[in-house]
């Protein structure tokens, strides 16, 4: 018997960072039709950071929260509707309680790797609302398979009902996914599931390898929309995991529609690997930071491209943006004292 | 000590086909500049189907072939200029003849896979004249790893002094590739190399497994530049090999320059994978059959994706676009018997 993955599928949250969270009412509707015709199990929805996260500082959503979930809604049926969420973002009380009403169905409850312990809160409540909740832990490559499995673990105990580990700096390679993926199926009792990006060209070999080590559940959007160089594309997904005779319930003609229609209505270009992309993925920088960065050289007189390493170096993560002028003035400053010893 | 990898770039060769072969002189000079700047060790240059192939059925090419080679050996220096060619779009009399004199340094002589016969007396021309000749298997994906290398033992017999196998339609999975590149290999006494194509968003890995297999020469284009889902992106794959420890003698920031050039001087958008690509992959049909097929499926009302399945099974190659019609017939008359027994 064929295995079953379950493929999920968060165009229309991180495709939503492809165009500054900017996805229309109608891009919504027709997006959610026709994932929902090919038969996609799980559609997650929202502001690219998820749930409450619409702000001046991250970027301000085209649509509520709310329109979100009651559009999104009324198109899924046999789909489920997903959001992802990251505590702090978003409270209990007011985010997922309206959550809760507009009839989300699965809750994807995020943290950096090593911050598991802010997840348990929103866990719980979801649990006791009687929702599916999910562990997800972000920029997975930046702590050990060791230390993974700890924080897996604390989600799995606040009732978590799988793990999912986002590579969201596509800094994977096959053989650091094999290892984390191995270590998570063998230490937790709940289905574990990657989510790839594809700054190194690697995205949809580390799915199938995840796969291939027991994960199975795997994330993809369509036309591989998302933020920097975008997600595993979930059309080739399909494509792929068919001819490896996996079962993923989706329809192959339908997906490549849905591939169509987002293409002619989201109407970003389908994201590309930039330079700045593989620098960010070599460096391991979640891509996010490219513009904060590309002001930083310019005003600094430095190469963005030592910016990134130098973040990679100190191990930066999203809300450290200060981090980046600490580097660029560092770089200038070591500029200068090449010049003055006239190297 | 590291392992060398020779990596080549076909840039304004293959991504002469995502402009319709309308690459300009200013484009082959600027890319020429920044390949040589970068140490890019071979650059290939010409129509996207190679020397002499500039026709009204395969395409017009802007600049004469004796144009791209006197502006691009202008500004290679290090960097050694290549061509593409396939006995009978070109002769040895007039254009070989005039590519020698140009200086080109290196013929890549190609063939469809099971036709290594007709590269016999454009190898020895070559050789005779004392420059130096490959043999290049094209659509390698329709013939097996034995017959692939009785084909690679004929080019060598020539005289070519390396094998480079493509994956012409990016067909192939990482495990079809180890096959290949393992049995040439260990079957011939020349370097083998791979160039791919990333329908399936496999291009970067399937270089990386013929490299652990043994191959020596890989092939890409910046920003992935050619036809349909484009090649393997070039300097993905200095960044990827650089990581995993092996030496292309590529400068890393240079070559990320030498894709900002590229991005803005070439003016086409990055290729990415399209729904029809992924099934001219899967089908292993050549994706250049995408606008006769669309047209043959509007004027027989039948779905091209099927039309694509359809010559896959046919095993059409390049040059047999009535099959495309005989196909949309056949289905077409398959659909009307549906319809009649009411199915």
């Amino acid at each position: 018997m064929a295995k079953k993955i379950l493929l999920c599928d968060p165009t229309l949250r991180d495709g939503n960072h492809a165009v500054r969270h900017q996805l229309t009412r109608e891009s919504f509707a027709a997006y959610c039709q026709a994932a929902e015709a090919a038969n996609v199990p799980v559609v997650e929805v929202g502001h690219g950071n998820g749930l409450g996260a619409s702000s001046m500082l991250v970027g301000e959503c085209l649509l509520s929260d709310e329109d979100i979930f009651t559009i999104s809604r009324e198109h899924l049926h046999k789909s489920r509707m997903a959001i992802h969420l990251i505590p702090g973002f978003c409270t209990i009380k007011k985010d997922l309680t309206r959550a809760l009403e507009l009839g989300v169905d699965l809750f994807r409850v995020a943290s950096h790797c090593t911050e598991a312990d802010i997840t348990d809160r929103h866990i719980h409540f979801v649990r006791n609302s009687g929702k599916e909740a999910w562990g997800i832990l972000m920029m997975s490559h930046m702590t050990s398979p060791a230390v993974l499995l700890e924080e897996a673990r604390k989600m799995e105990s606040y009732g978590a009902e799988a793990i999912v580990i986002m590579d969201s700096a596509g800094a994977y390679f096959p053989d650091d996914v094999k290892e984390r993926i191995s270590t998570l199926v063998n230490g937790l009792t709940v289905p574990v599931g990657f989510h790839g990006h594809n700054n190194l060209g690697m995205s949809v070999i580390n799915s199938v390898v995840a796969v291939q080590e027991g994960a199975t559940i795997i994330d993809g959007t369509i036309r591989g929309f998302g933020a920097g160089a975008g997600n595993t594309q979930l059309e080739v997904l399909v494509a792929v995991f068919e001819r490896l005779g996996y079962e993923t319930g989706i329809d192959l003609y339908k997906i490549l529609d849905a591939a169509d229609i987002a293409e002619k209505g989201f109407n970003p270009v389908a994201p590309s690997i930039s330079p700045l992309s593989i620098v960010s993925g070599l460096a391991g920088v979640f891509s996010g930071f490219a513009k904060p960065v590309a002001k930083a050289a310019k005003d600094y007189n430095v190469d963005p491209r030592d910016i990134f390493f130098g973040l990679g170096e100190r191990k930066a993560v999203a809300g450290q943006e200060s981090l980046i002028y600490e580097v660029a003035r560092d770089l200038a400053k070591r500029n200068e004292n090449s010049v003055e010893k006239g190297q």
